[in-house]
């Protein structure tokens, strides 16, 4: 396991127990992994030691990208986006909070009950722990994963109270483009971290495996209850406001040095209209913590919403 | 068969055979529906003799609404069009003209044929004619229903190419807004006939079966070839286009009276941003014909371009 995932530069200067080298380090090791073998001692620490299981289990070093080539080519030309992003002001994005919305009736503890669930299912098959230090690798590894099957729910819902609306002739009074430009809008945010990340064959497996049942269970669930499958996606946004504030925080502390310095890719810039002088991976993530916390607001208050709306007559009557 | 579709207004002046009030009418009658009834002469021709076969066969009476009230409550409030609907001029509505894109290769003629089959299938089903005299009931109620199927092919096509750039993690190029807004402006339609006219059971029954099988099958059509069901799109709105432009030669010649002064309802002058003098039933039409013109032009593009411009990888392998 250790050998999978060798620092980049490696000097032996001693050979020290794990609870000492923790100490040198600052950096709690796990004892459990480290079968037999004991650790060298890493000068240069671009990488901590893997006492961490890495989600995909096929790479050997990071697939972070630094350099962004500006790429345009003879068929494909840059246009107006078809759906302008509304402008942020800096102080709209820092003022995005960690909040939570009270689970009250027994399909927002349902809701509740799920997004807890899968999120210690992803955490412990990633091995992260909010107490524990992660690298800027292992957030974007997860910030990848996790934009892939983001960009679900709300096409899903989309598609849904669009077809209602054909079949049943009813307005539907707006929800069809807000949910559909929220897709569109985590569909960015992978497209985004797709810029700093290459994903290896074990994370794409995950990816389609993740994307063949989420996206079936979405359908059916917003069939039988459109109502939990906002309050669940809005308690999932909680939990996505809740780690990009934490990788804020990490670069704040100067814990993750590759994204100290780190400037956002083109598309972000493009996309946000990101103002000069605040385009770092920093104000990156303001960004998009700030579009997450717009994604929780608006599925906890379709979820608030007589879900009746449009009004549908039982069939065959008007 | 008769008695079902009676018209408004009846005064008998003398019984003549279906020949000469064909002659005296102006209209051609159908002696194969008039199963041993002789027809009664009709002195307002609100509406033709019912010699053709209505698709909605519960309906006794037109439901044309010619009133349409403005209706805001505490809980709809207007706001501005999440897809602003972009500008078209006089000149540019006028200009669109019935157009044929000739099939070349074997998807061409798949999609063309299916496309015959199903326009057949309707056209006998309402007993519709190109060179028969349709009612303005009659239109709306062609109108209605198939506004209601068009909104589906582009959100089953948008929703698909959302999701496989999600689990492909690459870019899409801009056909996954372009086909939403495709089914939302559909949609739009169906909501703009929906104020002058309200489905019967029968009508609404039609609807939802359409909907289940269309659906269906245009999302495994999809899956197995993108680029025939983008032909077969450009084929059906060559169909409409077709179908409108009848329309508005009917109007500008006089057979449709009930439209000749009606005004279009407020929700297609707020969406197409109609200018004042420019609202009437033949600018409706002009505007939606220009819709279903661009949706041609813009599905038959696509089923030019190559499928797989997201550069899609063969799975597991980057």
């Amino acid at each position: 396991m250790i050998a999978a995932s060798a620092p980049r530069s490696i000097a032996v200067v001693a050979r020290r127990t794990p609870t000492k080298l923790s100490k040198a380090l600052n950096y709690p090791t796990c004892s459990a992994t480290c079968i037999g073998l004991r650790p060298f001692v890493v000068i240069q620490p671009i990488q901590p030691l893997a006492s961490r299981r890495d989600f995909s289990s096929t790479s050997s070093h990071p697939k972070i990208t630094e350099f962004f080539p500006a790429k345009e080519t003879e068929r494909v030309r840059r246009t107006p986006a078809a759906w302008p992003h509304p402008i942020y002001t800096e102080e709209q994005m820092r003022a995005v909070e960690v909040a939570h919305r009270e689970a009250k009736t027994w399909s927002d503890k349902v809701a509740l009950s799920a997004v807890k669930i899968l999120r210690w299912g992803l955490d412990t098959a990633t091995g992260y722990k909010h107490n524990k230090p992660m690298t800027a690798y292992h957030y974007l590894k997860r910030n990848l994963f996790l934009e892939s099957v983001a960009g679900v729910p709300g096409m899903v819902a989309g598609m849904l109270r669009h077809l209602h609306s054909l079949r049943r002739m009813k307005r539907d009074n707006g929800w069809i483009e807000s949910l559909l430009e929220e897709s569109y809008n985590e569909r960015m945010h992978l497209l985004v971290f797709l810029k700093m990340m290459k994903p290896g064959p074990f994370m794409r497996l995950m990816v389609l495996g993740a994307q063949g049942i989420w996206c079936n269970a979405l359908f059916f669930a917003y069939l039988l209850s459109p109502r939990t499958v906002h309050r669940f996606v809005g308690y999932l946004e909680e939990e996505a406001v809740i780690t990009y504030t934490r990788q804020i925080q990490d670069i704040d502390a100067g814990r993750l040095p590759e994204w100290q310095n780190l400037q956002a890719p083109q598309i972000a810039i493009d996309y946000w209209k990101m103002p000069e002088g605040h385009r770092t991976m920093r104000d990156l993530l303001l960004y998009i913590r700030a579009d997450e916390s717009k994604h929780r607001e608006v599925n906890h208050t379709f979820g608030n919403l007589d879900q009746k709306e449009v009004r549908w007559p039982v069939a065959y009557t008007y």
